[in-house]
């Protein structure tokens, strides 16, 4: 079954090939020179398929680990036909040294893993080891934008954001009552909402 | 019974005479040219005291200008012989030009009062108006502590310390469960430790 699971799943990784970089030079190709803005963590892709639809000048891309989840949003963005978002199916770790340094204009962290146990707090993608690697490839001008349901996850970023010299902004621990407008949900967010839950969110600059 | 009262409440202000700083003149005699530290709202005075106990070589300021309430605090003071704690019965406002620029060390914001509609936001003790004031009387290293059970003024007071490029750390959304030692409480803060409800706290530096 796992093998019948798996070779579906190269099929489809095979029919989505143009939305997948598969290396460093396809990412360099793909970003000549611009800025993008990055979502680490897309999961099903809803959130980085509807931001690339509505900012079509702005050259989008997701990165996301676990190939099943990834392929679903890499099908989102074929689906769409867009051209301005493609597919990295990595550990954002692995990406580190393949991304310019000052060549990211914006990177998007919704609902990362909040990695409960304090003994796994370097796996959060807020941790400080992440913020410096972040921190490089922001452009000047650069923004991070997070948000979570996980208060906290949200705690712990506000202290690593502040720890690493980080510009904060924006901060709301209510997003869906607060004033901020154009937000554009995840899967993840729609069910929290649907629940009555509350979205922490925040933006950090440089 | 008002005026009764109110004549008892002169009668305990004379008897707390020496613990009461009621001009200019007494205020930079009593600080002397040293840093001290300062508590804005200090209510019935519990956390002042405590800290000014466990702290004899700190000289300590208490405002408060609820004359009702701030003179329970100064006979606390007084019925513990503190030599290193004397209070002011005034607004913060109308000390903002009394304190020399750079001689404050520390300041205690405790349970300040939320102002909870949009249009009260100016009279929150953590707005920016408050904040550049705080900013000038702040020595180099000087500090900021804040706490409060009110998430709405937290959320708040976060946005407004990030927009006066102040420096955070510390910052939890759960003090009695956090890492955090040597807490001292207010009075309020134990009717709500007693109620299972949880304290935000931060520090806040220029």
């Amino acid at each position: 079954m796992r093998m019948r699971m798996r070779a579906h799943l190269d099929e489809r990784i095979n029919e989505c090939s143009d939305y997948i970089l598969k290396s460093q030079e396809e990412l360099y190709e793909y970003i000549n020179g611009k800025n993008f803005h990055i979502e680490i963590g897309c999961g099903k892709g809803g959130f980085i398929v509807e931001t690339a639809k509505q900012n079509p000048d702005i050259c989008h891309i997701a990165v996301e680990h676990i190939p099943n989840v990834a392929i679903l949003a890499a099908e989102k963005a074929k689906g769409e036909n867009l051209e301005n978002l493609r597919f990295v199916f990595k550990n954002v770790m692995d990406l580190s040294e393949d991304i310019k340094d000052g060549t990211v204009k914006r990177i998007y962290l919704n609902f990362s893993d909040p990695w409960r146990k304090n003994k796994q707090a370097k796996r959060r993608l807020t941790h400080p080891g992440f913020l410096k690697v972040y921190k490089r490839w922001l452009s000047e001008d650069g923004e991070i934008f997070l948000k979570t349901d996980n208060e906290k996850l949200f705690e712990f970023s506000l202290n690593s954001f502040c720890s690493e010299d980080f510009h904060l902004k924006n901060i709301t621990f209510d997003l869906h009552n607060s004033s901020f407008e154009g937000n554009i949900m995840t899967e993840y967010e729609k069910k929290f909402y649907d629940e009555g839950k509350n979205i922490f969110r925040l933006e950090a600059r440089k």
